[in-house]
């Protein structure tokens, strides 16, 4: 069943968010904070048992220097190649080193990113909640942002990023702050739209928040969470971007999808499947973004 | 929580399965009959965006001479590659042809089968179950089993076959009916030990006999089942296999794949996760698959 | 609580279907095939302890010739009724002998039909999807028709038909290919109204139709499904009809039936039981079509 | 699966229930106060769609002299016929004049008796429980057992008594009150062994006592259920009986059943449903009864 | 997730109750007949630990002459205070005598009245609802009152009156019945716009009503509440008012405390909790009742 | 139904909990490091409504110094009072000021402490786990150690600590950790046994560590856990000691709470509620508290 508004309904639908008129400038002050810390990027090969491709451990350090992990894949012996930067969803980690060679398999040098701390926890929606300056967030989408630094210092001066649900939150995050990125693909993304999200959304992670705000009935949490919503950087973006979203999502609603949607600067589609839950397009949006970003990342035709 | 038996009594276990006398002369009819069929192997190269590795899509006759589909990947340019046939989960398919990458990527050839019918659907486990000769999982294990003919048609001379869940049941039948096989691994193995599942297990698909049962409460589905139980096959098994499974599986309950893990005539390991759901050990038993294939069908060692 | 929109909104609610333009020829071919295998009724006396009435375990031809099961239930010793057809709900069967006798005590010929295979089973909403000829429903509903072809043969001349549940939606099939039936009674009829219904409905059945687009993503069933939904035969059917629905009905939207029941073309009434679910009016609505019936069909006072 | 002890296990499983000293004394006073008021049985015909059956609208003078309702339903101009008394489910009701036609249509005096107050409502579990005197069975077995005169008063000497659910539990209590009773069907039968059931079962009606007991932690209810466990009448009860029940029943568990069986005075039987829920052997354990009740009460051979 | 209308809908709805005819002359009658009754007061010391307080364990003559009980909680050694009656949720009792004890640190008078037999049982919303003279909560209501006039009878001239839930709707129907209180807090009160919520609640206590009606579907319990709704005693009520509620209570939806709210013809207030269940404001809503009642009743400046 | 097993087996249940050798040296010296930090109890009047009461918002040096805050209550005006410190449940805080007031009315000073970080989060279970010098609960002990410390420090010598659920566990862990308690009530204590835990418990807040295992399959987290488990605390303390707990608790498993008990070394009781879930004896085991307590504290006769 349909989890949120009618397709016709969410083409209509706007988000009420509005920025704050200090977002830009504190994440001009937040990433130049960040690069007061030397990148000081690591790439440490991998010894798998993978013949066509070559894997490197890769850090960072993110923000307040704190070294941030990635695999690098590449295909075996290749350098300088377009690169695809990937966050990972609520929760995850950045997988096996043997896992997920699509992008790499394809051509691509492929970052796969990890979102500090998360690895089977939870409980990062509300850390730090208090202030922008202290909220997890914060320290995430600096990280994120110093992974498309770190590919680039290995090598690859084209860069798209894509990620799924967290991942794709973050992806839009690094789209608004990132000038030059050749593309972006969203699926499901998460981090949208917050108010819209509490009053529609009733599984977590979003109902974390929804138990914060029951606990802390005079806390206003949305003040601070407008430096971290997905709609306020998709009006700062200019890539070109794929959004993917599945009308009978529970997890990610897909109004607020729309929200950021509609809100975005640069060129945009959205792929909308109708009877998908939160695996969205799943491998179909794989093949979109193959597609759209070997046509403009290596000028091949799909 | 544990969802059945504590490690202790998992290890003292034992399956009251017994194999039905005329066990191995009606799956010996069944393999004649269905090689009847000429095995007709056809591998259409596909154009992806992968350039690594080369993908064709395959097909062959399985049961009753129906056309059965395979992804075959293998590393650009190269042939006679030592094969892994991979058989996926309930209500599954063999998914897009450009990820699930590893085992090509590793250097192996790569087919990954798909179960007739079974794309979105549910049911399967009591189609066909009046009669053994019936029953959907005839079919299931007898294309199963011809995809291993069909990977050595292509030209693989050593075979070894992988599943999760439904899968991992599959892979069993075969290492029960193909008599030279490399080496076998299962994950989370379904389809072993169908009355001690019937009498632990409270979720799909397993659940599908209890609701039949339930509903034909006169009939007694287990003599057709004991000629598709993991444990019979098990019984016949020669080749190295590794197990895997996961303490708090709610879906395959612990017991009945230890049900078929002493039954194993072959060498055999087993890894117990003993805070895993159904994902048993997810990417680590890949990493153990890989380690052994590797040693065992390269001479690499790990 | 309601499981969709209130009764004003059901009162203006309009389905968004539309017939294919070779429905009526698609129907045509189908009985005229099913129809090439002689209908060969059989009905064997069954030795039940019942004093007052008979039971005949009653056999035809269906679908490919293949036969389909019934118990005949009428008052002792009586011939020449007229007859009730009745269709049973998803993943039931005709039932015991010996229950189920309002029918006949009340003086009708009771045609108690079962569907094929589907005695505890699942899965059937998206069998042979991929086309019309094959989607399984074609069998149930000709199957259905052929019922009623069965009972005149055996005597009744005038057949009303009823259903509940997946009965109600075959009762709906039948009204609209049968031009003559005498009388329908559809209570909370399934399979009306697809589009909608997957919108809105959370549950099984109607949720095998949602996993299966889910994992079909890009498989568009609507066409196929188009010349099998109620609303498509309630717009042939001339029979008076009486409906029932529960606004507390979560199996069964009730907007789906308010959707074939706006599309009716013969005279229509509905029961609206504002706070049932599935069961709708339940021994109401049997009370409802008895005093209908009785009224067509011995032009008996209520 | 499984919701409570394996079959073996079940076998072996006795009861802690112990009869309180003045058990059979409170007995015969509350029976004696009840028949202190006069019995005064009303049968009105009630006009059906009915040709074979008569219907009427019984009423009797129960606990307290309260008018007790109940249909008598006899095959047309019969009387004088063995009767079979049925008690029904919790929170349910006579149900409909003319559904539920076996058993008259049998050749039964069938008298389907109503307990008071539930339809459709709740808590009847704890209703008066502070004192054996008050609590709410108390009510409902004199209702029952004065049911059983009733149908006498009306011409049946012979009499079974039968129910599923609350209605078996019933059925038990009457027979360890009336002495000379036929036969005794018990399907799935309620309210035994409350120690072991508040134990192993977690959904009501069972749970309305611990609910009750987790808000009124000192309250100990025990000794009055004692005075109203099935398992005290079944040592008191003589007629022949047959039970059943389902071994994934998670309303009614099993050892509870098995605990008044093995505590059965009379001669017994007890078919156990390895598949089934709380619906126990259905249809099956209705052509059990029906068989055994021919036999006794018709010396019909089944 | 909002359970119900969003706020600013909620500002706008108003309840379709309408207040039957006699509603004013059926509760002038219940309480003059209750009053034929002797109030009876006794408050009998209870020994506690508590060094700063005085409790006395309170009864009266309800509905009928039945004794009610309450804890009377005083400052050590105080007397002639303004009272704070307080009536408690569905299911619940009186508590223990040590714990509660704000509002008699606080200076008040506090007289925690307990709901006759309600303690850990269930099914009360439908008992007695043939008839509106024989319903439930007439008893509870009139109880409620007799309550006020046993705090005043004990020495408290001015009584305000506050219930979360169950209790909040027993405040509202006491401030409707007795003209002359000096305040009310309604937190989360239920009991109110019964159309309404059983069209939006799905669970319990409100769907007791929705079950009781599933299975009395001809029965129509409006008329009978509509004398025991909140909306209707809002209508009467003339004492400063305040209320709360949460937007996310699927417990007593938003929409039938706006009914009572909208319809509340004293001076009112409500606070609206955003991401609330039915805890409402919890702590906050008991500091904005402190400061109401105490500026109220003492005058005193929060 | 019991969540874990039955009374008999409980009081024969050992947990296999060890503690590590350097336990003590482990917990001498975190307290040590603790501190080395001034205690700086600071206490500011709270204004409220309370006559009876003096509240104090006291905050004094935790873990590295951090200000913890907590709220002291005690009886107007009186001082050096014998304390009673309470610890509250996971994802809590200290509450209001004006409530829970039983103790501070009993003439105890009553210091709730809050627990840094939890209001209303999720996720503690897991921060820092990988190593027991960052996991959080090593902060969460000092700082309740702190506790004891600071209401001494405010005037109390004899102090008694008190927790529900995570709060009983944090009792248990100051009981072990100083030597001079009064006296224990731990009521459903939380972080006992945490291997048996993660075993038999499938709800929040123990499955965050199943969740964390499963996704971090490799990690052995139990030696970290063993410095901060209940069983080890319990070993080491001396003070006489009340536990209580519900055999119905599915958020504590009984088992886990026995194996404390059974492991406790000073004086002990424990109160078993047959029928309560995680509440335990609610508000009797306050009384049992308040008796227990008075008697050693004051030398009152409950």
């Amino acid at each position: 069943m349909l989890t949120d508004l009618d397709l016709e309904a969410l083409w209509r639908y706007r988000s009420t968010y509005s920025k704050p008129a200090d977002f830009d400038s504190f994440w001009d002050a937040t990433l130049a904070e960040a690069r007061s810390f030397a990148l000081d990027v690591e790439a440490v090969p991998v010894d798998t048992p993978l013949r066509t491709l070559d894997v490197h451990d890769v850090s960072f350090a993110g923000f307040g220097g704190d070294r941030i992990r990635a695999w690098l894949r590449t295909p075996r012996g290749a350098s300088g190649l377009p690169a695809v930067v990937q966050y990972h969803g609520y929760g995850g980690n950045r997988g096996s080193a043997v896992e997920n060679l699509t992008w790499a398999s394809a051509g691509f040098a492929h970052l796969q990113v990890e979102v500090r701390d998360q690895r089977g926890g939870t409980g990062f929606m509300t850390r730090g909640i208090a202030d922008p300056a202290t909220y997890f967030y914060r320290r995430v989408y600096v990280d994120a942002v110093r992974a498309v630094e770190a590919v680039r210092a290995l090598g690859s001066a084209d860069v798209a990023v894509i990620g799924n649900s967290q991942g794709g939150g973050v992806a839009l995050a690094v789209a608004g702050l990132v000038p030059d990125l050749a593309a972006v693909h969203a699926q499901a993304p998460f981090l949208c739209d917050f108010r819209r999200a509490l009053n529609v959304c009733g599984r977590p992670p979003f109902t974390e928040l929804t138990t914060y705000l029951a606990e802390n009935r005079r806390a206003d949490v949305f003040p601070a969470l407008s430096y971290f919503d997905g709609v306020g950087f998709a009006g700062r973006a200019m890539a070109p971007a794929w959004f993917s979203i599945g009308l009978m999502d529970d997890i990610v609603p897909p109004s607020t999808v729309f929200g950021a949607y509609h809100a975005y600067a640069g060129p945009k589609e959205i792929s909308v499947w109708q009877h998908s839950a939160h695996e969205a397009g799943g491998s179909d949006d794989l093949d979109i973004a193959l597609d759209a970003f070997r046509s403009r990342l290596f000028q091949e035709k799909p």
